[in-house]
């Protein structure tokens, strides 16, 4: 099902409710698609809570206050405030009071402790937040004058995104139902300032945070850790995981895989929604790498391809040049062995994605007598389908991207034919 | 001096001669600045050769065939016979067949054996040679009707470039000259297929092959290997080095360090000459990363800014964004302290090779008060210079690159301001 399509009756997780303003953050500059720039996503009571953050060296104000929140208080969160068109990043000691702040004020208007409170921030960065316009901003989410409601959320969040990205997933567990959901924004390609990944989960099952810690990392490192952004990674990436309990049914070790999986798809379906959304983008791809000797080199070669321009501007002129997918592997530094290597334009062994009938161009490190038609259709369906397989071992992995469409690579897509 | 000015008058060291010709291998679609598409050097005698390949996983035939071909005899080289037009990679056994075949070819037009010869290819890969062409090419090259000269075979091996890169140096040893000059080919940005970097470098000194072997070694590791080529490394990348002792001087490792020293000035011209003719640049940039713990860590660092696309359009738009700066040098993998990070645009401890003043934008991990206008005057000079100091060592790497100009990166250059 398409959660693009029914942004409007998105919900997170029971126990959660959502609001938004536009306080004046977001200049006209960084405006995207709404003047919403202030979401606040609040708790009924404590949430076990977890997060998964950037790893540049460089950490933005409230990825800091973030991490050290959670380090104190992983048992206790009842709220999430974020805005975009502040990154309030590489703004000093000054930026860390301004992180601490915010959560201060949002406490105070909601009737907690600071403690309890996480910020995000996306946006221009180098620039301190404008305090005053975050102030009234936050006691405006506490009044009727909000715009009550997930989608107004997911909205807030949005910087260069053309639209909101939501998902949700139910699971059963022992007879009852645990709701995963949750929200996103990133693009990505150019502006990877902008296209700061922010992801905020709820669920409603009851967890506790080390648990939730480990279905996070694990979700995130398979889903929207595997979304090529050209290599930027930027200085505010945050996962956020609450548990509200709401549902009254408890994840323990045993439920952890069960758990675990439904929120990989969730996340997965996430990620997807930030590669269509990169910047000019007209088609998903979908990577996938597959006969590895362990999922790392399967998400290596996979990484590679996926960032590689040449293959990038190829899928959007539809021009099934294998040779350009051969090359990215192999100068990805994962030691694979050319001769064994077999590519496939379309869903190989995954039926169903995708209407084209497969087509193997490269076998055994050569080209296949292929149908040139057959194999540039598949490279004009969405999402466009790659499979290469590494002839090594078992373990695969998939990384997902979009094509180049832009003006000046549309003279380089037809480059071979 | 400029090179790019006196291509007319560009010569190869003593004991070379070169010529070129057009035998039909360009096609419409890469044909490049020239037709003509197969280059010709050729010793008087036996020389001493070495040879710096890609560490692409996936090599093409040319390469597989020189690398063979100099482990058996370094020490007797007599030609090298280049083509443009078709890599010869991903072509398998007939593959290497066509590169034996194309070395023999030029064996016996010249009266010498093919283990004396060596093969480079560049231009699309994934298709056979045209053996056909290529046999009237080589034949054509030893008769008059040939263009004679090493502007010619510069021109040659061109594809995507927009003009020759040539670049020559003398020092003097023991009271005595020796040249060294050499030609490239190469841009990068989108195609780094047709962006192979092949280069051909020439010496009258006589030198062992092993020390022209690690003479090369060093050059390229710190001259045409930190070009940033978007990452993509080709199939077919391969520098050669020739000397035919025509000046009676010999290097002996006491030399060696002046010999490598003169032969890193002539590939660093050669990679500024590459970086510059980026797709669509206007502007080279030269970005250096000092204050690092080891040549390593620096070299990290500056590559990572190298390649961030948000720091090209940033110099296309000559907007001083310190913060993209920061945060690619965050997302590099380098352990580097965000506190102690300084940031100069401008000639920094360079002076003369721009005329705008230095401009510190960032002190210790923190914006200092700078002028706007003068900063962004640094980033619309050409050569753009970027000097990171990260303020643990004293171990520095300088990188070439070139802005980001295309449209569709036109309209996110002045995205902060």
């Amino acid at each position: 099902m398409s959660h693009i399509d029914n942004i409007d009756t998105f919900t997170l997780a029971q126990g959660f409710r959502a609001a938004a303003t536009a306080c004046g953050l977001k200049t006209s500059s960084v405006m995207g698609a709404s003047s919403l720039d202030l979401a606040l996503v609040l708790a009924e009571g404590p949430c076990a809570a977890a997060g998964v953050f950037t790893t540049n060296r460089v950490k933005a104000a409230p990825v800091l206050y973030d991490q050290e929140t959670l380090a104190r208080n992983p048992g206790g969160i009842r709220a999430i405030i974020a805005n975009a068109g502040n990154a309030n990043a590489c703004t000093g000691p000054r930026g860390m009071d301004d992180a601490r702040q915010m959560a201060a004020l949002t406490a105070q208007a909601l009737g907690c402790r600071p403690a309890e409170v996480l910020v995000l921030s996306t946006g221009v960065i180098g620039r301190h937040l404008n305090m005053q316009k975050l102030t009234q901003g936050i006691a405006d989410l506490a009044s009727p004058a909000a715009q009550h409601g997930a989608p107004f959320a997911a909205r807030a969040i949005m910087t260069t995104d053309t639209r909101p990205k939501v998902s949700s997933r139910q699971l059963e567990i022992g007879g009852q139902l645990v709701t995963i959901s949750g929200f996103c924004k990133g693009s990505g390609m150019i502006h990877p300032n902008m296209a700061t990944m922010l992801a905020i989960i709820t669920t409603d099952a009851i967890a506790a945070p080390d648990l939730l810690q480990a279905a996070l990392r694990s979700a995130i490192d398979r889903s929207i850790n595997r979304v090529s952004v050209d290599g930027d990674m930027s200085t505010n990436d945050t996962a956020l995981l609450l548990a509200s309990g709401a549902a009254g049914v408890t994840i323990s070790a045993g439920e952890l895989p069960a758990f675990t999986a439904a929120l990989t798809e969730t996340c997965v379906e996430l990620a997807k929604q930030i590669a269509r959304d990169g910047e000019g983008a007209t088609r998903l791809v979908e990577i996938t790498v597959t006969g590895a000797l362990d999922e790392g080199q399967a998400h290596t070669v996979a990484d590679s391809i996926a960032r590689s321009p040449l293959v990038k501007t190829a899928v959007h002129g539809g021009d099934p040049n294998w040779g350009r997918v051969l090359c990215a592997a192999g100068y990805s530094g994962a030691a694979i062995d050319p001769d064994k290597l077999s590519l496939t334009f379309g869903p190989a062994d995954r039926p169903g994605d995708n209407d084209s009938p497969a087509v193997q161009v490269v076998s055994n490190g050569l080209p296949t007598i292929y149908d040139e038609r057959a194999a540039a259709a598949t490279l004009r369906g969405d999402p466009v389908l790659i499979t290469l397989d590494l002839g090594l071992g078992d373990a695969r992995a998939t990384v997902w991207t979009c094509d180049f469409s832009a003006e000046y690579v549309e003279i380089n897509a037809h480059y071979t034919t």
